[in-house]
């Protein structure tokens, strides 16, 4: 799948079938997409909810959805980027959708999820968190042309 | 949590509420209990299924339940273990029992999903998946003091 924000990443990833249940491929500190180890934390999104918007100064995410649909929306407003202004809708959970997501720093990103169920999202990032390098804006920010 | 096996580490994970859905902390950098990032990913386990038994010779094992219920069982038989013979069985998962599990190499493991939903085990390996380094007994071995 192709990218259309500058620096984001998609990777298909496998799922291997076992007896008693499949085995589900993130990632690796051999992968090209692997940069540091910072923290692995899990963010749960209820059906009906919408987290967003959201964005880092200095941290990189890598997202898997292992458990139910997500929708994620990344905007990007970089001035020095050769997307700047461009849209990114995607959707990330099993089986067709399974994927790696790659998020750069300074990438407003916001989700929600999809169907009945709630969805489970996988965040390994390069730094562990750290409250002072997120910014989040409103759900209805004029500022980011996406209507929820 | 006391740990009965040497060398086998469980520490509580936080479960943050959040409007939409929880955060559920898992592994920082910084984390006394952090090795080195080999690799990431999951493995679900179906109801009424039975994972067991696997030990690894250099990797080490972090889990975290984040979906479902698991029962796990440790068994140490290294010669050169001050808790030689000993058997541990443990549950995790949300809410009460939401915590972070490190096997150490050469310890022998097995797991299956309490209640009638899958499990879901995260593991955040020290070393990058390798099929050498890893090593199996059946479910019903002898050499293993544990009945499913």
């Amino acid at each position: 799948m192709k990218s259309v924000i500058e620096g984001v990443e998609v990777q298909d990833l496998r799922i291997i079938p076992t007896e008693g249940g499949p085995v589900l491929h993130m990632l690796r500190a051999d992968s090209p997409l692997f940069r540091s180890f910072g923290e692995l934390y899990f963010s749960e999104v209820e059906p009906g909810h919408i987290k967003a918007w959201k964005r880092h100064s200095r941290q990189t995410q890598h997202f898997a959805v292992p458990v139910g649909m997500l929708k994620i929306v990344l905007y990007d407003d970089r001035a020095d980027s050769t997307s700047r202004g461009t849209v990114m809708e995607l959707v990330l959970g099993r089986p067709e959708e399974y994927r790696l997501l790659c998020i750069p720093p300074r990438v407003w990103y916001g989700f929600t999820a999809l169907g009945d169920q709630s969805a489970l999202i996988c965040n390994c990032t390069d730094i562990p968190h750290d409250p002072n390098e997120g910014e989040r804006r409103p759900l209805d920010t004029d500022e980011i042309p996406y209507h929820w």
